[in-house]
């Protein structure tokens, strides 16, 4: 079994998405002198490598606490790298992999942008999937997406109609993905289980891809 | 595939290893007027199910960043519910289960405790292994021991030398478990993926056990 560590670290002056609360890791004690290390965690529930969970944008939604296997299932990974350009992952760029995502419970875009983490490049100009390619992946039994940038809608957005469409249907989103080039493009189990907080409307996560092992 | 949530939730309120900082969900905002529901979290690195890595008592241990194929694996659980009068798990009793700990990644101690979560009983009488019985796991090639208690030392341990053998050895230590009588003996996939906190000493997880995928 192989484990493939698809997370950016939390850590103070992290990346954050635009006028977001920042990452606090306080010290509540050192082993000298107290004999221990503890830290006080103060994060928002979107921080680094996260998932949106429906109650994110719908009253009423789904939230992080109940019903685990909606967060581990059989990968896909799309190869969205020259999609960059446009700006758009098209409908008529996914078709390709139609026999594909009927096999698969998460669709994970690889765009590339991960490599702009910690710059100012990794805020804009991400490709994100437009309506038409959001409404064909919810026509698959998926039970999420993912992505290794900051959104599913463009950074000027304010209506998110992309995150509530997949929402509606049902999917979490995963963001700020890492390290995606490890990944083959199937044949692994991913997994985003997140802390399971009461009507927590989303969660960081430690993603990860297993291999070696299968899952149905 | 069946994934079984050994978790307890993360609310304001929820049980605290005495002492402890407690937990504080706070709103960041709503869908009305907002748009969107977002939680600012804060929380100690121990709070609810969690895990200990080496860190939290070892100068220089493990911490919760790297090598995420420590935190899943094959589990094992040992039923301890008899030996709670006794408050002890004994070497004596651990024995025969030799030839399934050969197997395992993960120890899993089922001693009924987490019957008493929300109650002042929990905090008190548990069952732990002793020092005997913490060194024979020792000499098992396990990535971690999780238990539905509390803590591996008695609650007026100072010393916390039961932790201390185990985190010595490399285990993680998964603590306050729940629903544990919904596992099998084996046969299962065990998962304790903590956050990706830089120098972490520990991390609150979603535990689960999956069914119905193999991992070698």
């Amino acid at each position: 079994m192989q484990v493939i560590d698809l997370t950016h670290t939390i850590e103070e002056g992290m990346p954050a998405y635009p006028g977001s609360e920042g990452v606090r890791l306080e010290s509540l004690a050192g082993i000298d002198p107290d004999g221990y290390n503890e830290l006080m965690l103060h994060f928002p529930t979107h921080t680094g490598t996260h998932i949106d969970c429906g109650r994110h944008f719908l009253a009423g939604g789904p939230d992080t606490s109940r019903n685990p296997e909606r967060f581990i299932g059989r990968g896909l990974v799309i190869d969205c790298q020259r999609q960059g350009k446009a700006r758009i992952i098209a409908k008529t760029y996914l078709q390709q992999f139609e026999s594909r995502l009927k096999q698969a419970d998460f669709v994970i875009f690889h765009t590339g942008w991960s490599r702009f983490w910690g710059t100012t490049d990794y805020f804009s100009g991400f490709p994100v999937p437009d309506q038409e390619a959001a409404r064909y992946l919810t026509g698959f039994q998926l039970k999420g997406i993912g992505t290794d940038t900051v959104s599913f809608d463009h950074i000027d957005s304010h209506e998110f109609q992309i995150h509530k469409i997949f929402l509606a249907a049902g999917f979490t989103l995963i963001e700020n993905l890492a390290n995606l080039k490890k990944l083959p493009m199937e044949g692994f189990l991913f997994s985003c289980l997140p802390l399971k907080i009461k009507d927590g409307d989303g969660s960081p996560v430690r993603a990860v891809g297993v291999l070696g092992t299968t899952g149905n």
